[in-house]
């Protein structure tokens, strides 16, 4: 196997947790959304404090899901691979549902998606950030 | 020089390169600004789609320097190298004077910077994110 061969590989890999990652945060599942983490791993989510650590990050999770509801999509994806790290840069747009039967939001942004390479071979996030392209809601 | 004392030296540049940026934020000069990133950045502010490349990037600046002043302080930063990447990973303090005479708003939160070794040994800037803390202002 060459090097591009390799590279591929990482990509294919990478695209593959960052697909699980959008099933699990769709499917409201904390437990599959945390599996997809390093065990000290930092989420860093718009107004709110980073959550540090994979038991903190499933806690986060769970209580987000008692109260919204999502449905992400990625629009575009760019993987630099440096090593055993890989950063993706995302675009993405959401349906947000902010409690049973209120109005959805729509939102659009983008983000940074940082991997790393495990033992097994795959790909886990070691950190995660984004933000909305949208103004400030007044 | 080996391994460590070379990481050590890297941390050494990007600290450099992140101290300047800060400088060039807090003195309200775009062209400072730019001279910290790559030709092809990707800069990712908050509540605004992402600004692609120096050229961008300085018009981004100049127009916001207009506006606004800042006076951010890093409060955290955690490096993590990856052959010519590095990944940093701050927390800030922000207090921002929205316009002249107009009361300054306080603001905490973290952000990630992603740094590319350069040909001359310096490290500048590839990615650029940031999200509050602060929960949304109604």
């Amino acid at each position: 196997m060459n090097t591009t061969d390799g590279a591929d590989l990482d990509r294919e890999h990478i695209k593959r947790t960052t697909a699980e990652l959008l099933a699990a945060v769709n499917a409201s599942d904390a437990d599959r959304c945390v599996a997809v983490w390093v065990a000290d791993g930092v989420l860093m989510p718009p107004h709110h404090p980073s959550v540090h650590g994979d038991r903190a990050i499933a806690e986060y999770f769970r209580a987000l899901f008692l109260q919204r509801r999502f449905w992400f999509t990625f629009t575009s994806s760019h993987i630099h691979l440096a090593g055993d790290t890989g950063v993706e840069r995302v675009t993405y747009t959401a349906t947000i549902w902010p409690e049973d039967d209120a109005a959805p939001i729509e939102d659009s942004g983008k983000g940074l998606h940082v991997y790393g390479r495990q033992p097994s071979g795959s790909w886990k996030l070691t950190h995660d950030i984004w933000n909305s392209d949208q103004p400030v809601r007044s």
